[in-house]
């Protein structure tokens, strides 16, 4: 059987906590003999400044590279509000990004029907949701230069971004999204603001050609930023799958997964380019959810999104799509037993902690 | 009795329908003796490259430079898919903003309680909603330069965009939201990616200046534009007033539009800066709406979008805040009366047409 190695970097605020119980699903897998994971253990985000005054040391960034995936908790917290620019905890999060060359980013945003009724929409609008958003991640304002801020004097500053994007960056994520809407209800929607932006025209010819040219038998639809943000407020069933750049890959995959009604729950994948000799590609998951220092150390996190991500990594990066599934459907029991944490239950009931809904996922398995 | 001068601009698709009814208001103000407005009409966006090939004539920038205010319907279409970018439909919007210097672009999102059951989202989420975003107009992305598309031979094409913001264009907007906020709730939300951008830390410095030297009475909060949209999804009475950037402003706003339920209903404003000796400002109004070209000519386009931008202009550019209380007060009692256009009526209802709406709010006056 042959050997996995995974980094983790569980991160700040609950990452440590989420990361724990599926450091327990770890040590299941290989106990009972199903795969052999070797997981070594990094610092990211305020917990490597707190260490080491950068947001991700060069020795982890070393494992991050040599690991088949890297599972990230989540970073941030007002601890480390004011420490400087470069070193702020996000920093250490772009940096795996663009090092590591993860330019595919995976947030599927499904509507669990036992939790529909937490969403802040109508049941019948959410209920049964499943679409997938695919975010392009190394390019766009994000990574851009000049990223400046330059003193005029008078008390005047002038700040500058930059977003670029080349025709090979919009292909292959474009290719990305096509085949994730081959394997689903064969619709790709993509989203641009052409009628402002020449990234936005740029994007949206790309993305044409790459469908007349490879994808034909999938339907292309294409939707301007903004309208779609409605459309996915209004009636986000329209959709199977989404494309978008960067940033606004940021905001509309976060207001899909608030339609959901459950941030806790939802998971994401972030992929490289598959080498063409070891067909290997590298890849980070992390919960959509962020660092949440209010409950952080309390027992009271979510780990639904955590232990997700690790079933998309062994989905998309060991090509263990069986176990992804029992894990997945092993969830979705445990929350039609009734079991619920604190971001998730409703009025008057009782939580449960992370350890007792990361050991009821257990047991289901 | 002072005459104002007013430009109209009823552009494409539903535009110059629901323009129709506001002319009608204009008529019955001036045949009462309530106020004396001119009028004079051009051309903008496809209607203007029918006839000219341009997005708008020099000739009426001229008159919308010369005007006390513009009333703006709506531009594009499928029609104009195709034209060059440079005289798409949208470019006669952006170079008016631009030209007259309109930096302040206020869009209040108003949940009507008679249209409540109208929105995707639960009644008691919406209900009793009344924000206001304050989207700056004439800077970042929009119009920063480079913003080009560069051959980079084999096949590859670099598409730049740039977001500039300078210390003093931060201040004007920031000044703008904070002066509204005075006059509603007393709280202000300011939204950028300072994790990601510079100009986002440029804003949030800025933002935190102008608070604690000129409006230290207003509750004062940052948040990321990707959670404040999702708080905005999740729980959008949390806000007040909301300043935020040009692009952020174009997604944050149609998203708060869509909690409404009822896009047909809401106006904007867009402001330039008030002259220091005649104390006037350049103004431009118009629906948040779009041109709705599927229902263009057919009389069925809900005119209170319309309508209550002109009453806008009354309330920022003449003064009469008095009569723009009356036209809003108008609408809502039309609407409570049960009068529903076919874009908010429920089920099974008949619907009122364009001029049936106008000449019920006409009556209610
Ligand atoms: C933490 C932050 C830098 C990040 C982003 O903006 O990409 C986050 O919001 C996300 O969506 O993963
Ligand atoms: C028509 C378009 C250029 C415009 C914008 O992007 O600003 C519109 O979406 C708006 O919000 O007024």
């Amino acid at each position: 059987m042959a050997t996995h190695k995974l980094l983790l970097l569980p991160g700040d605020g609950i990452g440590p906590e989420v990361m724990g119980e599926v450091k327990r699903l770890i040590d299941w897998i290989n106990a009972a003999g199903i795969a052999r994971f070797e997981t070594e253990q990094g610092l990211v985000g305020g917990s490597a400044y707190d260490a080491h005054k950068v947001s991700i040391s060069e020795g982890d960034m070393a494992k991050a590279t040599a690991a088949d995936a890297v599972i990230f908790g989540a970073v941030g917290g007002p601890k480390w509000d004011s420490v400087p620019y470069e070193v702020r905890p996000e920093a250490g999060l772009l940096r795996l990004r663009k090092d590591l060359g993860l330019f595919a980013n995976l947030r599927p945003a499904v509507c669990y029907p036992a939790l529909a009724e937490a969403s802040s929409l109508k049941r019948e609008i959410v209920e049964g949701l499943d679409i997938m958003i695919v975010r392009e991640l190394t390019g766009g304002v994000y990574f851009g230069e000049p990223k400046t801020i330059t003193d005029l004097g008078n008390g005047q500053k002038r700040a500058i971004d930059t977003q670029v994007y080349d025709t090979y960056e919009i292909e292959r994520i474009a290719r990305v999204a096509f085949d994730l809407a081959r394997k689903r209800r064969n619709k790709l929607t993509s989203m641009e603001k052409r009628n402002v932006m020449k990234s936005g025209v740029l994007w949206n010819e790309v993305v044409t050609q790459v469908h007349a040219r490879e994808y034909k038998d999938v339907t292309l639809e294409h939707q301007l930023a903004d309208s779609g943000g409605m459309n996915l407020v209004k009636a986000p069933k329209q959709f199977d799958v989404i494309v978008t750049d960067n940033l606004f890959g940021d905001m509309l995959s976060d207001i899909a997964a608030m339609l959901t009604g459950s941030l806790g729950m939802l998971p994401s994948a972030s992929l490289g380019e598959i080498d063409a000799k070891t067909k290997k590609r590298r890849s980070l998951f992390e919960p959509v959810h962020g660092s949440a220092p209010d409950i952080a150390g309390k027992g009271l996190a979510n780990p639904i999104a955590m232990i997700s991500s690790f079933a998309m990594a062994l989905r998309y990066s060991f090509d263990m799509g069986a176990l992804a599934d029992k894990i997945e459907a092993a969830i979705a029991a445990v929350l039609a037993s009734g079991l619920r944490t604190a971001d998730i239950k409703s009025e008057g009931t009782s939580a449960a902690s992370t350890t007792q809904m990361g050991d009821a996922i257990l047991k289901e398995l």
